[in-house]
């Protein structure tokens, strides 16, 4: 996959789609004037302007990288971003549509008929299928499983059979396989034989005549030892390898803690099956974080040029979910009216309460976030976290409690008030602490994702407590 | 580095820690015992089981690889960390300490003399050294280039010259170079003779008499193309290089886009300088996801189990900062007391429109920072992104201010006042999408991280803002 990278670096990748948007521009420019002036001659020349223009994008679309052509058709809008796909020599449909985003590639999907769906999908392997599988229609399915032959269509059903988040849903089938009873000098010829070898492959996989993997044999070794040697005699049989079954995110953090390139999946009784490579498990964190960052906002991936209808809806759960929580804060508030129409002052300093207590909070759930997700938390330091917690929650409830005490004094000169206001801050943190710390593991001990959801509950408690705690302590000692 | 590896697997490591834990648990016992206990013989057979207990932890140790060992130090509390970095082998000092996070490497720094630091930080190579020098107590270094040889050193002092999200800082040095005009033949035996080659390494780099360099050549070209050929037919001249002042986000998203293992690093000259490998871009995505995730919350990279008073001192300054726009939002509030004891049900309803309008923002300026950080925000692109996200922000300004506008004339029985809850959250959301946008968009063009400080300042405009516009319509309108 070295092909049209001359000397590529992020800066001709901009400088290509600075091209490609004023070759566009230079289009829509020729297209309003057609519409503006119009009378038979002009149509013409405009006609061969705009054909110029199309056939110059086309060329410059054929220079590019599948990865570059992907690049910048996510950062075109819907119009242009069809027009330009349209230019795409149909051979290359499928390796770009393996490459652009989810929501780009239903985008481009939707403006492919079934006979150009079949078609790209055909000029791919098996695991990159199963890639773009969820996005194609079910019938473009169907009829590709019965076009592929037996080995192919066996592969891709058990791929899209593992869920998705599991390393048999990464893992390709692109391995060379060899005996350990042949000498490097064989294995070397049989690999000038073959001709060609898969991208990512930094070791050749040895098996036994069962197909059971018995070692592996690392090119680095084939390339510097004896050619006499046998493989046996040089292979590696201390290596990291996968079930099928392993949460993909564990096999991330593996590949990552041994600097892994590629390694070998096998089954339960120890039959290769198939390898995964660094560039999948790439993908596969770059993914992953991208989910939790939109996911904490919650958002589904969105396109960013997406309709303003679809883009609504992607983030409609998202605010009814808040605006519930928000009734729930607001009717805590509504229960104080009383005290509120006596001293208004509780009105304005009650959002401060609840606000530090939130980025407190938030503070906290990161951490224990991140500690969950580097498998750095465990049953036998659970109990220390919670210490230190509320350790810090309290060093900082009495230093900003303080603080915001003696702002609340000296405004409205009301040293009881300060009072209720210091006492309020140093609870709701510890609230947000306590909140933080049992959100992220309680979810995480039900199987559900702690990147998912813990902010929303987290905001709710801050708030809800914060204004309870403030508002309650004031009727009680001031009022 | 496929030391100690066998058959290794997640599993495999959470019983690893599970072992080192019940061990260090029977230690605490022991010690428990002794100190309660007392008496000359009861010491002695204490005094035997312990050591019996330490010489266990440490065989368990030895066998573990480095990474391994550097996951368990991650885990463990301040004291049992220093306990088991005491029983690491000092020759594996080195190799785990690259592996730790920057908070753990700290505190096991400041557990080390100088002697210790200089032997640990001599075993490993530059590029590795220049990883851990940042922690590295200044006199070391200065010993420790002064120890080295002319090349190292020259090379050390080059990569820490080099801004820490730059190619220059992550390249190393390891690479294989040869010359076009020798055969295949040649190069094989040429690599025989080193006897062994880097890690990640997938191909050589081809340079001229003058370490310029003219192409690359692929391991698996050279392992199946004709021994008889010269390296000059085989190797590719299409391929992607780096330059050191290249941003190492970019260099990433190129590993990504092309599936590169490893790639060359140049000069403006043309001359070969170093390599960029997968596993070092690898670790900067890592890195650099948790620094967002971390700088989100307003939190430097802060080690789990760090002391309270560390701690509360990482996240003084984002309260700090939340405290000051806190206040400033209650000021807001306290012009309109007057309003408040009028009506208490404004005080209830008030931060609802905060509330949702700073979601709503969050929204936004999530998708943006993610445009952004994936080079999809383009000057051509950002006048239909506006467009785009005022459209969606009054679609649900209409949808959900009835909602909850219809909620407060309900709850109230007071219609005019659900008109105003209605139209403020219609402007609140407005005001969150443009803030959304530009806030992310300008400390991109000033060059600051949009990431961080985007959310404080967001919420501060909506919590400010959906303040003054309802507390202010209602004034005007209900008053």
């Amino acid at each position: 996959m070295t092909e049209n990278l001359e000397n590529q670096s992020q800066d001709d990748l901009e400088s290509h789609l600075a091209q490609v948007q004023t070759l566009l521009a230079k289009m829509r420019l020729v297209e309003e004037l057609v519409h503006r002036q119009g009378g038979p001659r002009q149509d013409l020349v405009e006609n061969l302007v705009h054909k110029q223009n199309l056939a110059e994008l086309q060329r410059k679309l054929d220079e590019l990288h599948p990865a570059d052509v992907a690049y910048i058709l996510e950062t075109l809008p819907l119009d242009e971003r069809l027009l330009v796909w349209d230019l795409v020599k149909a051979e290359r449909d499928g390796e770009i549509l393996v490459e652009v985003s989810d929501s780009v590639r239903e985008s481009l999907i939707q403006s492919m008929d079934k006979a150009e769906l079949l078609a790209a999908a055909e000029s791919l392997d098996t695991d990159e299928i199963a890639d773009i599988a969820p996005d194609l229609p079910h019938d473009v399915i169907q009829e590709l499983l019965y076009t592929l032959d037996t080995q192919k269509r066996a592969r891709l059903q058990s791929t899209l059979a593992y869920p998705e988040d599991t390393v048999g849903a990464l893992m390709d089938y692109e391995m060379v396989t060899i005996r350990a009873d042949v000498t490097l000098e064989v294995a070397l010829r049989y690999l000038r034989r073959l001709g060609e070898l898969p991208d990512q492959l930094d070791k050749l996989f040895v098996v036994d005549r069962d197909d059971e993997l018995i070692g592996v044999l690392p090119l680095k070794r084939l390339l510097t030892s004896d050619p006499d040697a046998s493989v046996a005699a040089v292979m590696v049989e201390d290596f990291v390898k996968f079930a099928p079954e392993d949460e993909a995110h564990e096999a991330a953090q593996a590949f990552e803690r041994y600097d892994l390139v590629m390694a070998p999946v096998v089954d339960a009784a120890g039959t290769l099956i198939g390898r995964l490579t660094i560039d999948a498990v790439v993908d596969y964190i770059r993914e992953s974080a991208d989910f939790d960052m939109l996911s904490m906002a919650g958002l589904k991936e969105e396109d960013l040029f997406s309709t303003v209808w679809r883009a609504a809806k992607n983030r409609w759960m998202w605010l009814a979910i808040n605006l519930a929580t928000a009734f729930v804060a607001s009717r805590v508030i509504g229960a104080f009216e009383g005290s509120i129409e006596k001293l208004a002052a509780l009105a304005a300093l009650m959002p401060i309460i609840a606000g530090i207590g939130g980025n407190s909070g938030n503070q906290t759930i990161t951490l224990i976030i991140r500690g969950l997700a580097l498998g750095h938390i465990t049953q036998a330091n659970a109990r220390r976290l919670v210490v230190k917690e509320i350790g810090v929650a309290t060093l900082n409830g009495l230093v900003w409690g303080s603080a915001v005490g003696v702002f609340a004094w000296l405004l409205y000169d009301n040293p009881a008030l300060g009072g209720v206001m210091a006492l309020a801050m140093l609870l709701n943190l510890l609230v947000a602490a306590l909140a933080g710390i049992f959100i992220p593991l309680t979810l995480e001990r039900v199987k559900r994702d702690p990147a998912i959801g813990s902010s929303v509950l987290l905001t709710f408690i801050t708030d809800s407590m914060g204004f309870f705690i403030f508002l309650g302590l004031a009727t009680l000692l001031l009022l």
